[in-house]
């Protein structure tokens, strides 16, 4: 099949590379010309702007939007809204909002469009092991392009059958059709919400073996513990197996303390989204949230609520949690 | 009535001059001579070494220690243990874990002396405001020694009377006789656990207000808000009039961004302990973890758990969180 | 002064009742006509419908709705700001949400009107107490309004004055001008998520009270307390201290099990928006947000997130928690 | 080599098992009889008492008690400390408290005797999969009991290598020797805290997806979601793959609603442990309490934190969260 690609970034290039290896045809579009001069060494077809892009596509065509979350993804679909021809794809990849995508879903229906909104994770690892994709929009239109997520996806073999699943055979290699417009990006929003809760539970974990030897602690209840050995022993046969353990047994066989981190921890809309969503739907979350707090609370070198707790405790009891002066 | 005071910090001090005020007798010992010499001056017996103040009491003796909590609170109630006579009482004022003041209760029992763990709270503002007891012990002993304890608290008229209440009228003086030893400190435990949950509250709060001007937000939803005038205005008729209203409007009238402080708060037993007895009791406590896992996470230089998220980040995504080189 | 009152619920005529009390002079509609004809009797001037009242008010008028946020809001403010004239002023005194404020007020501007958005919190107390009242919009309508606003508010004798508070001194009568319009709903906001934050902070340290003698505690350190007696003690000289603490003391004496009460709690929308509002500014709110989900807890019938804690166990343990055949 | 094995519940037996598979002796003690009979048709030696089981091994002897932690270890581990001679190991493969293995080894090496505190995590999938072991210990003890361990665990083709790991290459089989007595159990207990949060964070997640079609959101917000098929598409190339996930995506598989289940979730040991051992070192870990309160809020009847804020909200507003009369 033929796709073309906006935007050729980590997740962009490489959901092309692993197309072109599996003989499909792929257009290719960046602001920035290197990568698509690189993908056209591959076999991509690179075109200079949405126009050409547009022309190089038979219709109906197939066109992959990979750009950052926002303005960016807004401008390249409203672009690319005017240059089609009904009956014709867009596919916003990226990591939208899920309210965005159903707005644009309706906008796009307007004039003739489809619109699949696509959550897609797999990150850095996508290319050699395939991507997880959870994808809103109508079934023909998932129908349609059912070739091209075949060659996106980890496919049936990258784990074992779940006993008495039924469903649809898609989510065994790798991807959903979620339900319609938004679907997909919501869905991706709880992955990612659920990846935070994850990491997060790791953190902890690991922090409190890190300080297993606190001064703080009885002599007689001090241990001295070996974060590499442990993690890697966690990956085999305990409950915690993982694909974030088996990163985090990665990372900390090469850099033990994990010095090459400033321990600053940015987060993404997803997390932010998923807590909003929960209080919408009036669905409890601590953990989420914790675990959003928990990196915003890495990033706060103002402190103002700390302050506050120093200065009450200054108003009742005297103490002082000043400022060295 | 006469009264031992072993400790003249803070707050040893001025329960001593809290119940010279009332007319009582009080003999006070400190290791170090300055305090005891200053409190000779307003009336109190100053005296050199606990077996002076055992000597300079009549039995049945009263003696309140009000040391650190820990070691310096087992040696004195032990030392005072092996000098005093059957009908004697021991009275532990300090932030003791109420573990301990069940198990000193017994230990004392059996040499045939009386135990009140008491738990004071009042703070810097106690000499002037009243102190609010919470009271563990025999009930005879506790009666005996209510002249003093009515001279400590801050009276019935210092709140409004409660419609409808028919307890003990003691509480309506402001303490309470809580149960067997252990109780007024396992009261006193979980009334500094409520505290940080409420100073915790304020703070975040406040810190949302703080940052109602974040260039993060778009620019039409922007506010800068005045936090001396707001908490000036919540302390009268508003749902959050409180004690710790009153002291956050006065720290934020005298330095309305708090700089004077670190935002490096400190926590002491109280708070840790309550989240055992949560734990212990299967009780649901998200509030009070939170409030003291926030106190930690000011502290946290090192920020391991971030370096872990850091680093799961880099792993699956390519994500750099490095240090500055 | 003249006041037109739109909405006499308990809130709106309590505050009607204040301002008749302080000698204004107040139209009053409801669409119940039961409590318009309730108030005229002490005093109000009861009117039937909206275009009545605008006509029975002297222009610049004022006109205070007080209704349930969200549709019924806003429907009296777009009828209202067509009957009204250049110079006349919208109060909207109840608890919308800060953005429809900013929103309002942008629209009502367009048409030559003033809106003020006026968080009021005091609840069935205000009538007696006065109500703390957090005002945005433009500093001369507020000023305009000054007399119905002190005729309100608590006044300054309602508590010490602040050591040190040199701001307006409108707040020390226990209101407060926060800023443009959102700026009192926003502050209102934060009040009541703070709110939910204190509440939470009292239910759980009560609840380990409660459980104190829990069978599951060793024998040893069982304790049976009487909460009436303690939230008693507690409101004099305490750190707690505070209007929910008396509340709280108050229900206890004469339920002191609180069995009269579900334990199933509604939310309303200030505690959403308030975690709303600190993730969209990357505040950590750990205790505001746990106390929230607390609430959503307290009505979870579903469990769902119960059921699939108990299939993973099954899935790994072969623990059965399974539902009673 | 000889091993004894106490306790032929679900773990103990099929640990066995995995032995005899690999060409061990076992000898089998049980109270119950029947399981011990059942293994000796499966090749083990079944005996009828603790001094049978000694007589029955050869000096060095290795004993493992795999018994409910608490009284029932302890007891076993001081009967069979009587038994045995000096040299002799003894094995506590429980879910033990981690300072009661400080403690016991201390005890035992007075008798001469050694003490291993091995965490044991698979479950009921260990016999199949092997067992992860976590071992507090000597170093000469666990290598001279490495051929048992070599049998029991996963091995090293169950994961693929970690890049640039170093470390004892026991960890790349799926055990690790944590540190002295008390280490291995620790190591258990923070696996499991890590466990708690894991599972929460999916509980949350598809509680969110469960109530995406809440009539409470707007209609146009509203998306129906299928459950089994989303946590089928998570199980490739996404972040949060896991074993926990492929048992979440099983159990919906068979079960989509989870009905089967009431939602009560238990909790064991380990995951109160970890919240105590997170405030003895000052380390936060918000979401590892955050997951064990969710479980005490799944089994609270009683809900009386919930009563305390229907009261304060009645006390301070009117509102009435009464009990159905």
């Amino acid at each position: 099949m033929q796709l073309g690609m906006v935007g050729l970034g980590r997740m962009g290039g490489n959901i092309v590379r692993r197309l072109l290896a599996a003989g499909h045809h792929c257009v290719a579009y960046d602001r920035d010309p290197a990568p698509g001069a690189e993908l056209a060494k591959e076999g991509a077809q690179a075109v200079a702007d949405l126009p050409a892009m547009v022309a190089a596509l038979q219709a109906p065509r197939a066109i992959w939007v990979m750009l950052p979350a926002g303005a960016a993804t807004e401008a390249a679909l409203v672009t690319l809204a005017g240059l089609l021809s009904p009956g014709d794809v867009l596919i916003d990849g990226g990591n939208s909002m899920w309210k965005d995508s159903i707005r644009r879903g309706a906008m796009l229906r307007e004039k003739g469009l489809h619109f699949l909104d696509i959550g897609t994770s797999g990150g850095v690892w996508g290319l050699s092991r395939g991507y997880c994709l959870m994808i809103g929009g109508e079934a023909e239109v998932v129908a349609r392009l059912d070739p091209l997520f075949q060659a996106l996806v980890p496919g049936k073999d990258s784990a074992p059958p779940t006993p008495g699943y039924a469903g649809d055979p898609r989510a065994e290699q790798g991807y959903v059709h979620a339900g319609p417009n938004g679907a997909g990006h919501f869905t991706k929003m709880i992955h990612n919400g659920i990846e935070y809760g994850m990491m997060q539970a790791f953190a902890e974990g690991l922090d409190i073996l890190h300080h297993a030897d606190s001064p703080a602690l009885p002599a007689e209840h001090r241990l001295t513990l070996n974060l590499p050995e442990i993690t890697e022993a966690w990956r085999r046969g305990s409950v915690v197996a993982s694909w974030l353990l088996d990163l985090t047994a990665q990372a900390l066989a090469q850099d033990p303390k994990l010095e090459g981190f400033s321990g600053h921890v940015s987060d993404s809309g997803e997390g932010r989204w998923t807590v909003d969503a929960a209080v919408a739907s009036a669905v409890q979350a601590p953990v989420l949230a914790a675990a959003l707090f928990a990196r915003f609370a890495s990033r706060d070198e103002d402190r103002f609520s700390g302050k506050v707790l120093s200065a009450q405790r200054k108003g009742f009891g005297g103490h002082l949690e000043a400022k060295k002066g």
